[in-house]
């Protein structure tokens, strides 16, 4: 929604479509969504509950539905998609057992009988609190698709006095980045929980984000990408803020509680946690090392005890920091 | 006095020497540092007054003073440093007119008349507030040296339960993140002040770095340095600290303040505002764009606007976010 609006306000025709008729409802009566209060959703910003109208004659379509429905959600648009569409996705995420990323569910989905022909799917993500787009804060974001007129295509329509787009070829590293943020978010937290302070926690965002680079170049993705808006861009906002559910989520665990007891008390989805059994089958199959990832896996998924598990972490084999076989680029 | 301190008590014998006697008879009688008010000094850690005996009998002389004394107390030492010591420096900064860092400022000196032959110089910088150093809390950095055997060594003698040190061969790159990421952490002082959010922080961090890794490629460094623990990880925590003296003073210009009434406020040298010609100079002289750091030159020594000149940035040439040069590696 506060992508929606934004679009609308700088100029577009916007038409926004829900799974849940009754959401569809009361936005378009109340004309403010109940998580971002301070936004007025504009009258020109029109709503359907039918899924082929708002998937009929749209030089865009934007997919932001959470990362558990967008497969189900692609099949239930497929037969209205027409060839050569152009999709956004900004849901983040790994689809369990596959090990795709959103915009691979999505082609995979498409690819079924009755799809479009040659849809072209770009990846939308960066440090985009939702909260800040609502209002006009100034915002980066990254538009990631290997074919560069798509990408270029995407940069323009989402450009505007509040929201600079860069592009990038490489929408597997976008994704992925996008993915396995949240664990080291988690982390993150767990280590604020135990009481560590800021040295700590710029340890633990600099050497995540260099063993998600690690997978991410075992997978085929280009380095730069971590170190980029979608990258450490992103894991800095989702680390460094309160807002953060798997922030909170971990402090809750270094100070003490079960991850039950925390995901209960956060009360709503906690990505990282979710994310892990992924970021672990990946790190396996790549042959990748990535302790971060193995601890708060450790801690989460064993039982092991936050301070146990974090002091391993300090007391590792010591080492050059340089990614391996990068050694002078 | 942090690392002396951690030095003494993982079980090495170290003496402490300051150019100013008092601060010795201070040190040594109280034990109490008093900007580390909650540091022990503990009893076996000796203090002297001469550099001579300071200098004499060492494994490893550590230069942590300020970057404007960095010169003149090397000057001092020349005399009484052996043959091929092994010299740790952890002052950041650039001098001006040379645009030196700080081991190419001692070296400078040592290479002058009656100075040692074969030292060894390693810059040692990363995430590291003092004030957690001081009390044990977990940390990492960066021994930064050409000579492998040297960086090792180093990395040996600093490591313990509570600091983990990294190897890097990119000395170059370590030390010119150190020095102008100080300008980056005003811009997002600045950005904070004006009342810009989290996502605006994150992508100024980002690309913050993006610009310095820019400018350290062309200079011939590691690029791979500036996704480092001396390069985001200390910009990810000079940044985000309200211990900062440059985000501070940065959040006062940004609210209206001019430079001068800012640094007055915040009543201590602002390294960011320090080091803002060596960046406008070396920006220039490897003919590399840094728009950031153009930005706060703009708002700092021009009298620019805060809001019109952070607009500006936003409203630049639509860019890909992949370093030049780069695009597949």
């Amino acid at each position: 929604m506060a992508l929606a609006r934004m679009l609308c306000v700088s100029g577009n025709d916007v038409q926004v479509w829900s799974a849940l008729p009754a959401e569809v409802e009361n936005l378009s009566a109340t004309r403010v969504h109940p998580n971002l209060p301070g936004m007025k959703i504009p009258e020109e910003l029109q709503f359907t509950k039918s899924i082929e109208e708002v998937c009929t004659g749209k030089d865009v379509l934007l997919f932001a539905v959470p990362s558990v429905f967008v497969r189900s959600t692609t099949a239930k648009a497929r037969p209205y998609i027409p060839d050569g569409q152009i999709l956004v996705d900004v849901a983040k995420g790994m689809e369990p057992d596959t090990l795709y990323t959103m915009t691979e569910v999505i082609a995979d989905e498409l690819n079924k009988e009755g799809g479009p022909k040659n849809a072209k799917l770009v990846a939308l993500s960066g440090p985009t609190h939702a909260e800040e787009v609502a209002l006009d804060m100034p915002t980066t974001i990254v538009s990631a698709c290997p074919d560069e007129a798509a990408a270029e295509y995407v940069q323009d329509v989402f450009s505007n006095t509040c929201m600079r787009v860069y592009t990038n070829a490489d929408i597997k590293g976008v994704e992925l980045s996008g993915a396995l943020k949240n664990v080291i978010a988690l982390g993150v937290g767990i280590s604020t929980g135990l009481g560590y302070g800021d040295n700590a926690r710029a340890a633990l965002i600099t050497r995540g984000i260099a063993e998600i680079a690690r997978l991410g170049v075992a997978m085929g993705c280009n380095i730069h990408t971590f170190a980029g808006l979608a990258g450490i861009g992103d894991l800095i906002v989702t680390a460094t803020s309160m807002h953060s559910r798997n922030n909170r989520a971990g402090i809750l665990i270094g100070k003490g509680k079960s991850p039950e007891q925390a995901v209960k008390e956060v009360g709503m989805v906690v990505e990282g946690i979710n994310a892990l059994p992924a970021a672990m089958e990946l790190a396996a199959k790549y042959n990748v090392e990535m302790p971060i990832v193995q601890t708060v896996n450790a801690i989460v998924k064993e039982g092991m005890s936050a301070s146990d598990a974090l002091r391993t972490l300090m007391d590792r084999n010591r080492k050059n920091e340089m990614p391996q076989g990068y050694e002078k680029v």
